[in-house]
């Protein structure tokens, strides 16, 4: 980092700035690097066909041996899913929490790669020395147990990242640990990188204990099956489906494979409770009175192979809904998912059954704390600077507003975007330089082998289709030896399309034997023939402009 | 319709229940047919490069001898925009308030279809009378002047259908005639159709005036030039801006052809009064100091080629976003739009502009009522039967939860899916059969050409693209004569799967050859060697499953 003088530290993103998702941070100085975090994306519609996407690692490959560890901050797949990808090109120690190690241990044994990694459980009060920096860790509460803030210690000054976070001053666990953050804070933070989600939300978050309430009554009142619906990295949200189904005297059956994992990893370390006969598998839940039973599953964002949009849509292999369930959505549906999580609602009232979802309900709560909390956070850590993070543009600029009501410069506040490297020390901050932070996308078993290119046809031939035109040419007598033949996808039905077919097959017959004539040996001036003369024709007829395909077979 | 008994009436729906959009409803008495309504429905994601949805018309043309006329209860696409393709089949008679009839006629103008359309004005006093039918209006309320509910007049008993409602006490127009409705249901109502749209909303929807004193807040206290962009068919909302701007000296430039058209439609028909050189053209705007600019536009649900979708990213000729800007969204997002709407914003405020946005500010309000209004309706119909209309399944069945709490028997209410006939007198009501009611897609100018099947093609190409294997074969000497080649098209970037396509490439040649040795003259046993070849091998390597093309040239 050329950019970076010998009395600065970095702070920068290659994933997480002007988006949700992808989280991936690093602190520099000098010759170590800290990275924090290493999380994944779900695409969004238009990334037609993509599984996920990371961010571009070429800055970590190439200074990998400056890389001292990758902290994780929490457990969820937009702060860990990165790592199998990271792995593949650099072996970097990893460092998380007890909970958020378990999941990453499941992750890497799925890819391949558990045996060679280096995995270390760290604690609170833990200190990880390296020969210039080191970093230390503070409790935080987030919808999943076991979450932290990182503060990397530097001879520049002190860079804390906060990782997701709110304040539940009555949690499920552990509280966020606010004596240490204003120790953190008196000892001086150059730098704060704060979770930006919730920044234009006003209110204080509501506690997980209310939720806990909210789903003791739902168990209480109701008389028929129970069927609850969750994100299954919501550990303390499991556990008290768990302790309610107990206290009322239901057993739990689990459905979905990620459901399944985090219940057993919930009871193995220690955080899921309850006699040992209260989970039971399909057979039995089916043999129990209504009024015992609990369905405990994936698919509360109507994810379409999930446990309950087959349940929804009646087909699940082994549970269908009858009069009586109660369908509880313990979540709410991520703005790309309204439509389909609505449709989920639909077909569960049709089915017959009750349907609880909703904010109002108080059956669920946001991981991330508002504006107040924001605030809080802020006031406790005291920083020089400011750099919003975790959230699109409209809610770092909410963020830094907030900082400055704080009583942070606003000169002092940087939103910034991924790649963007703010370089600083006591005296100074800028944005120095960047650092290569594109997007890389996975289809299937390929990274970054999907680009706009392949893109922009999926676009097409998923709005307008394709037509393809197969013709062979005798190229020694300037002959069409076999076709033109007509083959489309996508684009009309052919076979109530037959004269459309036929008319589109002569004109481009006629054309061809005209471009023959020319005796052309250029097989892209015949393409670009048969292309010049069908697309208007299609147009015309159909009003719709599919992609063309001219194929020459040459005999 | 040989199920509805002679002294029956039956109401029905062919769009609009179960859903949001294409509200087409029918009362039919004996051998009169009265038509409520004619909508579009814009499509959701998964129906790949549709354009509309409209209902199967075929009861309508199968019965057209006996429908009496088109009612239209006011001007949303939802309600108007399936005239067009109705007049294409059978030509009937559409009435509607002098707003509605106003849109139509510009719609069946761009149709080429207004010279032979017969459009009747109709007044909230008129009653239009047919030989045993007859109907009548009452005056509502809604997001767009002229609306109305229609009362459909039988021997069988009196069918109210509410069109789109809130009650709005302090209304920017007229109020709505709650002494006619008091009227109507001291007269007998034997069924009401009511608008279910805001069904799970507790509250009572906020009033258009409230949304007028928010807008003057605004232009009081911004500096800077304004960017306001709402829904062009919410007159009442235009008219408000266009009131504030004149109070604060702002000239108006309009952007968006929608947006131009009803600024002329309501300047028209008398909704918008403002002196003559109010409204500007760009260059005069771009002229004039911030202070005195407003720019009216389209793009409040961030469609990609509105003008707010272009000034926010920079590709609008003639509007460019300058520091001390000012964006409203006078709107809120349809669930489907959130993401974009978002997106907008993003790049809204990265240019340099303030935004104002969301419920928050009060600078929108809904259309419809929320169950408040919802169950005053009722109790000033007080109708025998009820059938909740317009709206997914969920808020049909919260609506009938509403009727039942306001004393209408559970058994009188009835949830219907489209096309479900509700045959009924003052004895009974049943649902008695059912007519055709599909959906029709539209895509460019083809009307329900595109199937699931294509649909299906369209699905797969988006998601995992296409390969192409041509050959050709000489099949008298069962010999390849060329090929086979590959052609891909959004599976992998060609130039950089070199080997990989080389590797199918053989593979498949290597398979061919053992198939010609069997002297087979079976095309499709040749089709599915090749797609059974190269399927798993692609798999394998890509972990995709793209659409496999084989193409078989016979020479």
């Amino acid at each position: 980092m050329k950019f970076l003088k010998s009395d600065q530290v970095a702070a920068f993103a290659l994933g997480g700035l002007g988006e949700i998702g992808k989280n991936t941070y690093a602190v520099q100085f000098q010759d170590e690097i800290i990275l924090i975090d290493a999380g994944i994306k779900f695409p969004e519609d238009e990334l037609l066909g993509i599984d996920y996407v990371i961010p571009d690692y070429s800055y970590l490959v190439k200074n990998q041996e400056k890389i001292k560890g990758l902290f994780v901050t929490h457990g969820h797949e937009d702060h860990i899913g990165g790592i199998p990808y990271i792995l593949r090109e650099i072996n970097v120690p990893i460092y998380g929490g007890k909970l958020a190690i378990g999941l990453i241990k499941n992750k890497l044994e799925e890819h391949g790669l558990l045996r060679q990694s280096k995995l270390n459980v760290i604690k609170e009060d833990d200190i990880i020395k390296f020969r210039k920096t080191s970093v230390t860790f503070f409790r935080t509460t987030h919808s999943i147990p076991d979450s932290f803030g990182v503060v990397v210690k530097t001879p520049a000054g002190n860079i804390v990242h906060t990782g997701d976070f709110k304040f539940d001053f009555t949690p499920v666990g552990e509280p966020a640990n606010l004596t240490k953050m204003a120790e953190i804070g008196k000892e001086g933070v150059l730098c704060l990188l704060s979770d930006s989600t919730n920044s234009e939300i006003p209110d204080f978050t509501m506690s997980e204990r209310r939720v806990g309430e909210s789903i003791q009554e739902i168990f209480r009142k109701v008389q028929g099956r129970i069927i609850f619906a969750t994100f299954a990295s919501n550990i303390h949200r499991l556990q008290q489906v768990t302790e309610a189904a107990v206290k009322n005297n239901r057993k739990i059956a689990v459905f979905g494979r990620s459901m399944e994992a985090a219940i057993e990893i919930g009871q193995e370390l220690g955080y899921i409770r309850c006699p040992k006969d209260t989970f039971v598998d399909a057979n039995e839940i089916n043999r129990l009175p209504a009024h015992r039973v609990t369905i405990l599953c994936t698919g509360s964002q109507g994810e379409p192979m999930a446990a309950l949009s087959r349940i929804a849509n009646g087909t699940h292999r082994q549970i269908q809904i009858i009069p009586g369930d109660t369908v509880v959505f313990s979540s709410s549906p991520i703005p790309g998912n309204t439509l389909s999580v609505s449709r989920t609602i639909n077909q569960l009232f049709r089915a017959g059954a009750e349907v609880i979802h909703g904010s109002l309900n108080d059956i669920h709560t946001s991981g991330h704390g508002g504006q107040e909390e924001q605030k809080l956070m802020i006031r406790l850590m005291k920083p020089k600077y400011f750099m919003p993070i975790h959230g699109e543009y409209r809610m770092q600029k909410m963020h830094a507003k907030l900082a400055v009501d704080c009583g942070v410069p606003e000169e002092n506040c940087f939103i910034l975007d991924n790649g963007e490297v703010l370089a600083m020390n006591e005296k100074e901050a800028s944005v120095a330089g960047k650092v290569p932070s594109g997007s890389v996308y996975i289809d299937g078993s390929g990274i970054g082998d999907i680009g706009n290119i392949v893109l922009r046809d999926r676009r097409i031939l998923s709005e307008e289709g394709l037509v393809i035109v197969v013709v062979s040419i005798n190229m020694k007598e300037f002959k069409i030896a076999a076709g033109p033949d007509i083959i489309s996808r996508g684009f009309v039905y052919m076979r109530e399309s037959g004269d459309l077919i036929n008319d589109a097959q002569e004109l481009i017959a006629k054309h061809l034997s005209k471009v023959m004539e020319r005796k052309t040996t250029q097989w892209s001036e015949i393409k670009n023939e048969i292309t010049d003369t069908l697309a208007p024709f299609l147009y015309e007829k159909t009003k719709r402009r599919p992609m063309i395909l001219p194929i020459i077979m040459e005999i």
